[in-house]
């Protein structure tokens, strides 16, 4: 178990997209879209955000909020309002690494909203199918801040009001869930795990050591490992980025996200984001997961619930998760 | 205010549908639709469903739950599986009263979950674009009862947990909606206040005298009026079936949906559904409604998360909400 300083998330440079315009990150990168024709682009499903990387006897598969954020830089390109408000995304096939291609139709556009229903195509069969609609949402906390809790304003377009926090521990605190084997490569640098960094909020990281917390949540600090701040692709990787909260009732296998939808609700600020997810039921082979997006400003800026189904194969107490290939896998 | 003793709705018949199978109830007629050719279906969008009924000074507006079970019945008349698990809906245009089409095309038929496009279109254009991945969710709860708040088992297909219901107060203390003015047409039956009966818990009605409790809050027990046992399309009703929470804030003004998505949880089991709604942010003009249906038996059914508009009218205190046009219009 490591713990990272608050210090450290200080010190790393804000933003290298900003600070050199002509360098993307590696996020940016495995989720670039090229315009090809009309409602049409091409991509590269990159092996750097494989959940299952080349060599492992599973098939590799690209994490489902990096091919969330691939769909959406196509279908924002053309969009003719700033913010992906409402993203249905409905996960049919494994996208594996290689080209694939975006499809992007126009519905309706509006002066308040407009939608758009964009596809991530490999081999002729629709890999993730979703429907995005736009908007303009609030800005990013200014200096008095928000008032939570209750009815600011009384004028509609102006009314704000948030609910409680869902009460994330200092930084200093947190575990930091490391590299595990499975979705990095042999060199260290490919896949999920080594582009992301996770720190747990303590009370749900029990599952990796064999001791699930009995209560399918998950809490935590989210980052890429190469800053950058958060921005609306950012976010769709967010929502999905923690583990899937039945690891807190001990299922410790591959959990496939069947649909998820998220709303951007405010322009995040930059520094680390705080993700909440919890479960409300699991039957049938098919759990919720719901999450919350705060910012370092501490403004709610995204939501999500996805449904998905509880791992196939047996569960187990991991003795040490961090090291086996099925956590996370 | 009338309370309603909750004998009331012991005694109704159960499901007139059952009892006479060549009659169909008001909501299964409504919402019907009519294949036509090879995915595509004839519907009727519904004067007794109209959130505005015809002589308003507003253009006549069907409501967006009749929509959706519109939607739902095209697209799960051809499905390979039994429930729609996850339906993603963005309102696209307001749905008049009059003839439109349902065109549904299938994405996917897989063992586990099988995934389909639906669109309702009107002259044209796309009124309400829908994605619904269908499945097998739980049978209804059995005598023996569900397990709450706690694993109850081992093995992934089997695994339920349930977290702690809302707290519903019991139907005896419960306020009725009754039919207010603007949904109900001049004769007293056409529109959806007509058509539905809602009890509310006390402590999320204030907004009806004027007093808005102050909390993006709705509690309430909801059926039709016509009484039928709870089906996949009532759930879609029910889901948005309530009042919007932020009339719990005041903001008493129509607040259109623009994005709902539900999950089909469980089976439910006859009689009346208690649905909690609460929003956790608002700001910049939208603000996100997120509702739990349980069934009589006290099992979560139903869940769903929708982005809405805050409306565009002054806000104000309503004396006397139920005799209010724009209350619920």
């Amino acid at each position: 178990m490591t713990i990272r300083p608050p210090q450290e998330w200080a010190t790393a440079p804000k933003n290298d997209y900003e600070e050199d315009a002509d360098r993307m990150t590696i996020f940016d990168e495995a989720t670039a879209v090229i315009r090809r024709a009309a409602g049409r682009y091409d991509a590269m499903l990159d092996a750097r955000f494989a959940m299952v990387v080349p060599g492992s006897a599973t098939p590799p598969a690209i994490n489902g909020g990096a091919l969330l954020a691939t769909v959406m830089r196509a279908a924002l390109a053309d969009s003719p309002l700033p913010h992906p408000v409402a993203t249905s995304a409905h996960f049919l096939r494994i996208g594996a690494i290689g080209p694939a291609e975006v499809h992007v139709t126009w519905l309706k556009h509006g002066r308040t909203a407009a939608t758009a229903r964009a596809a991530l195509i490999q081999d002729d069969k629709v890999i993730l199918d979703t429907t995005m609609t736009v908007g303009t949402v609030s800005g990013p906390a200014t200096a008095s801040g928000d008032q939570a809790g209750h009815a600011a304003d009384a004028l509609p377009g102006t009314l704000t009001w948030t609910g409680p926090p869902p009460g994330f521990p200092p930084i200093a605190e947190c575990v930091n869930l490391g590299q595990w084997r499975g979705t990095t490569g042999a060199d260290g640098t490919t896949g999920y795990a080594a582009q992301v960094e996770m720190l747990m909020d303590p009370a749900t990281a029990g599952w990796r050591r064999g001791e699930p917390s009995g209560l399918p949540e998950m809490r935590g600090y989210f980052q890429l490992r190469e800053r950058q701040d958060p921005d609306p692709y950012m976010l769709a990787l967010a929502v999905d980025g923690l583990p899937p909260v039945v690891f807190g009732l001990g299922a410790t296998s591959w959990a496939p996200t069947v649909e998820l939808t998220w709303h951007m609700r405010a322009v995040p600020v930059p520094g680390p984001l705080a993700v909440a997810a919890r479960a409300r039921h699991v039957s049938g082979g098919w759990f919720d997961e719901e999450a919350e997006v705060w910012d370092a400003s501490g403004r709610l800026v995204a939501q999500s619930r996805q449904i998905a189904r509880v791992g196939r194969g047996p569960m187990r107490g991991l003795a040490n998760g961090a090291t086996e290939a099925t956590v996370l896998a």
